[in-house]
């Protein structure tokens, strides 16, 4: 057993082990929640977002005459800790808590409190010179400080996790798609055999996607950039100085280098985070796309000999520990396993944004775990996708050119010079008599073979 | 304009079509609630459970000496009539109405008093001698009415409709598997080529999803055979005599052929709909099974020369506005599409479900909607793609025999003999060198041709 | 029976009702798709957005010279009928048909060339002088004019249904929160009393959600103003003009009134629709809102003398059968309803849209229904929402006083002056005792009376 | 940098850590999945229920003639430790991998061919004498053995977490309502005031929700009691001795203490898991109906001045950092955060299980992680809520009996006296002038003050 020391809350004593720094109610809510501990302890984002919101919590109110400046300064040295990651052992909570995030609040101040008082040679639990309420806290509430640490570190992440891996992926599909413009081959709908288009104008249609997707989530992400902060309690901000949440927002903005402002209006920003529902909702559109086209990826790679087969992709791993020599398309299994999990965790977060009473929403902690483990999933996963398979998508362009030139659906080019009943009866009389397009369609005496040779080029047929 | 009477309830007076049965309170829920008025009028199910409500109740009462026997006789009836259908005309109400479907359980009584004073030849809306809360609601509160009407709904459809219709599916499932149960074609795992099976082992596995569904709709059906009548207004029976929810739902059972109990508690049958829940979870896992079928089928008949092509389905109509001569797997499309909107289905009524407060869920509307609303669609779904797709399933066994014969996977006979890792290696070495796996095992000097021959055959892999 | 007519199409001929203008295409969906077809028939929206597509892509054809100007305004004049809704009974087809939509382009195509024929004197059914396929489909598929339709339908129910609707509402409470700007009254968070707030600040957030949200929906709404048209079969917009769609979407711009342009990938645009998700989404965000709205109403107005009662609502309707006197909060309960039914058309459409493969999304038909479902139910439950209840949410001024009065958390305000811990002393003793929070304090012998009475001002707790 | 040592699979060499039993397979795995690893490694239920696996297949195989007995017992040897928690470390991948879970399979496979070879003195990763594949996967599949492992994990964590956990709140629950069967108070239907109930009777509703709850789960459960062992690849037992699948799942059965049974169709259980869909449903019904007792306990607890306030329940830790003396719900809201999370996760194993194709559903980890995850979020909660909060409920009897005199839905009990409308005037008129509803029914004139007080009796009003 480790040495305790004593620290108090307005509920009494209790012991806490003395190499930590967090106080009474952080180990209440150890002992009170012991819910999902293996895998629900809040990890990096949050716990520095908390250490940047009090870092800007302590300078703005140190500007505005309600902190001295020598408390400030203590506290804004081990909000730095905190945002460094010295100190994340000594945040030892998991999500399923108080619902407005208040112990985690409360185990913020009484980390840097305790760490301060450190600092400051005084004596640990002692709440002195720095006290986790009245100084840590100076201005702010758990109602308006979690809020305002959960958008911050959504939008932190989203900006150093998401962008940048799947900005990479569709990338590395633009290049793929320019690199295949001119392989023409057969399109699908319905999963049936249609019109030619580019192996290019396919893929395109990947980046497409991934780029209305990602648009989506930076225009949802302007959602998370107004903080609650300031609002303190119910919204009314009160015992926080007036300029206190403006001038918090500016200083988080300083620190993190991303554009914040306080919320227009601070009461919703305490009982709805519909924000952050619609950054859920974008994340669950980006999943969605991501779908499509790991299934696209998989189906066009099928076979290797039965399938369809007109892409490659590479071979990481042996696919089976029956079948000897298996190939599987495990990236795009474990994306679209990524992607039902997003979609999971939106309805979670969908749910939870509907259920705020009066002044608070209280599933705060549950949403933001849930929208930063898609944020993580989705990175990750595009990260993996990238790297071990999208990078490695080749054409087999020999089969390609079997399947194009097998393809019945060409007679639509005819459509605009026998009619679309003629050019039906054309392609129907081919796939009942199993012969080329070409031959069924001289044999109809519609047209000649070198109106067909004229008319039917595939490549032509993929641009208006 | 029609002409009209005077009708009243507790607020006043109002105006109803002199033509209509309804009274005052089915009048006002009119004005104040027209919402999605075109699609969320009650239909046949929920109308004809409230007859039969009505009708066992007023039984029910009679026996127990709650009612004079002539006015049971009258209630009797007019709810008959209800009950075939005569009076839909005059159960104009949405869906979207007061969370405790009070206004249609007020509806049924105003229809049923007003037809049964009309048949003793008294004036409608004078509630004498038949008045529809004292006789016709007699015993009874919307709070156990409504829901019991919901239950006797969902249980007759899931009886007449979706079981019917979904077992049809399964037996000429089950036919076409007896039928090609010896089609020995290659399997697939992960998109990929594998070991052999037979197509009618293929179908068996759907034919067993459909089982297993079908029993866990069957499982799921007792948490409606429970009835919350004789809870009355919070659970506790007040004005009903002691032996009337009992009584009540043998009445029930007789009426609709269907074994109905009373709820062992009354107070969460009340508060809670937690057996409906279970129903539309179990429908849900039949759509998913259904959206597995109807992929397999459309992947299995994708072509025509271009997709995997094992198998034929019914041209039922042309494919394509633009590309003549396409045919497309419309009723497989039509049946996922069911399936999705399933899925939406239950979201909503397990999400309803979670939102009772105290003695009284008030999602109620809303959620034998959305469930009869499934059973409806997965009912005609499930007959459709039985009738115009799965009826007409024929495998096209030439191209069957040519995948198969090329298939690599065959090399996973050949690990008893040999080893997992020379297998491994014959199978790479022939999709490297597009060589017969035949020809790779030969040149691998692992095994003679004759042993190849003996090992490596199809339809002895597909059984243990 | 009717007289019929003979219809044709690739796969044979169809008898049709002779008073019907539809064709053999229409005619077979009915025979293949009996599912729903109470409830699932397409409504207004979708018919008059293929109405306007049809005339915009015969004005566009005409235009670029691809259709002769004489079938063109006999086109542009069926067309204008089918806006009109003067044929909706010649549109019969349900929404669980071929993904795509094709059969019911195809009704269009088929009713706008037999009503043209009928107007050129020519013989219903000829396709002379107006071909479905030929003319009407000119340069178009179903694949793109669907998605086209689905998304003018969409734009033009939330123009004209969903942001009056809800603007109104949002009026109406915004109007309600500057009337009870000085109503003081308590906070709660956790559904536990907490500091002041005014009755119009509590309104004003629900204001300030529904802005928020509109915002989203009407961002959102850009997704759907970008239209497939142009993209034919698969995108490549074989057999159109190559300014056809360009052209088409500017004639649906001046039709409609809203501006829409070509999409900028159009095989995204077949393969996808991502951004019909994305209005999908908002709309859930929206309902979301009413949600925590419509349930903050009612808990407000709990009671009548055991609940919170701080409001009043209208009284519109007697409350129960069985419950004489009784007033329920009817309004709030159908709008919540509402809300979980979006919800779950909500889980479908995401659902549905990531589903793709390849050069298509089969599920266009499920999305658009439910979406139009969603905006329609919105629409209906904000205006009778607002029109029923929000318009009569008054204060019970009294009611609001007394509990103000003994809100033991008027205690944060001594927080500045004596310290949290102290204060937590006084909160506690007062509620263990009792007693008034003043009288907790002035015990405490931490503050004077007089101290008291300056620091602890409710209305001056409503602001920083 | 540890050492390393060279493993070797069909893809070639890899260097290990000569400190991991692992080999070539599950090192690429971490290569190529770098996806969630923060909180995504399996946890103890996979790995003990591999281990369980593994044992019985050696045992099996053993006992079929078909591996060498000295090679069994160093299977089984190993996967005893495997089962006893002593490898874990050795068990490093995360969740999102190839979608059959064959590197988690392979990942046992080589573990347990390493630490046996081990034991065997013999080399480390030179598959002699006990092979990963040969031996260890003999007659099995990842196929058919990571849904055997899912199910053994789902069903030991049922039996061993989730029902004592949630058997113990009903059983906290059950002697809290036999406790205050007694206490007669208000009931509230629609949030309003209704008919009095007793507390013991509103508690009970409570236990009955999680009767029926636990009673859905524990019939959902048989669904993964039937072991897909046998199916090898694709369901045909290739390479797998007849018997060995029914056997396996006899000493599976013989391990755990639970009954397992081979499943009825094997090609099923790999192509779906809707069995697990099915528990996962259960558990979303039992999420439901927690989240209706947690937001019953907080209502009934909301206050403590300003609410309903008629029970109080525990305060375990300060409420607010801002608000001094403030007391919180706090496990009601970590039970409904882990209610909603319930939700999300079937969301995706819904989803999920729909998505197979052919002979394998390839979304088997996130399925099973789901599952799991909301398992033990369910069980940890209700431990937490029963000690922290539901063991401390107790009735304010005060409170409850001031609220009880004051309700005008006593009136009900006039009904039978006096009929609905008279009784339905005296409610109004008693609210109307704010009176008590005994001097508004004399007032009327419609009965006696004797008469009032003999049928108007609260605790009567209970039962039938």
């Amino acid at each position: 057993m480790s040495d305790t020391r004593i620290e108090t809350d307005s509920l009494g004593e209790v012991a806490v082990s003395a190499d930590r720094y967090w106080g009474a109610q952080t180990q209440r809510s150890i002992a009170n929640f012991p819910i999902g501990r293996d895998t629900f302890v809040w990890g990096r984002p949050m716990i520095r977002a908390l250490g940047v919101l009090k870092k800007a919590a302590a300078q703005a109110n140190a500007e505005l005459g309600e902190l001295p400046a020598d408390l400030a300064e203590l506290i804004v040295a081990a909000a730095d800790e905190v945002i460094a990651g010295d100190l994340d052992d000594h945040f030892p909570l998991v999500v399923f808590q108080t619902g407005s995030g208040t112990q985690s609040n409360m185990n913020a101040n009484e980390v840097i409190s305790n760490r301060a008082i450190e600092r400051a040679a005084g004596v640990l639990g002692s709440k002195s010179p720095v006290h986790p309420n009245d100084h840590v806290n100076r201005g702010q509430s758990s109602n308006d400080t979690f809020p305002t640490a959960m958008y911050i570190a959504v939008a932190l992440e989203l900006t150093e996790q998401l962008f940048p891996a799947v900005t990479r992926l569709r990338d590395v599909l633009a290049a793929k798609a320019a690199e295949f413009a001119d392989v023409v081959k057969v399109g699908r709908t319905h999963l049936q055999d249609a019109t030619p288009i580019t192996l290019g104008q396919e893929i395109g249609a990947w980046v497409a996607q991934l780029d209305e997707a990602l648009a989506m989530v930076r225009a949802a992400e302007a959602g998370v950039r107004r903080l609650a902060i300031g609002g303190t309690a119910v919204g009314t901000g009160l015992n926080a100085h007036p300029d206190f949440g403006r001038l918090a927002a500016e200083k988080i903005s300083a620190e993190t280098g991303l554009e914040f402002t306080q919320a227009p209006n601070l009461f919703a920003s305490l009982a709805a985070h519909d924000g952050l529902v619609g950054v859920s909702a974008a994340l669950r559109t980006l999943a969605g796309a991501a779908m499509k086209i790991a299934n696209d990826v998989r189906w066009l790679a099928s076979g290797p000999r039965n399938g369809i087969g007109e892409i490659t992709i590479p071979a990481n791993e042996p696919g089976s520990s029956i079948m000897p020599g298996k190939v599987n398309p495990t990236q795009a299994e474990a994306l679209t396993m990524v992607a039902v999990r997003v979609f999971g965790n939106d309805a979670a977060v969908a749910f939870a944004g509907s259920q705020g009473n009066f002044q608070l929403n209280v599933y705060k902690p549950v949403m933001v775990h849930a929208v930063l483990e898609s944020i993580r999933l989705l990175s990750d996963a595009s990260a993996a996708f990238t790297d071990h398979c999208a990078i490695g998508i080749e054409p087999d362009r020999e089969r390609i050119a079997d399947n194009l030139e097998r393809n019945l659906m060409l007679v639509t080019a005819l459509n605009r010079h026998i009619g679309y009943d003629a050019a039906a009866r054309i392609a129907k009389r081919a796939h009942a008599e199993g012969t080329t397009l070409r031959e069924a369609a001289i044999a109809s005496g519609e047209l000649s073979a070198e109106q067909f040779d004229e008319w039917v080029v595939p490549v032509d047929m993929t641009h208006p």
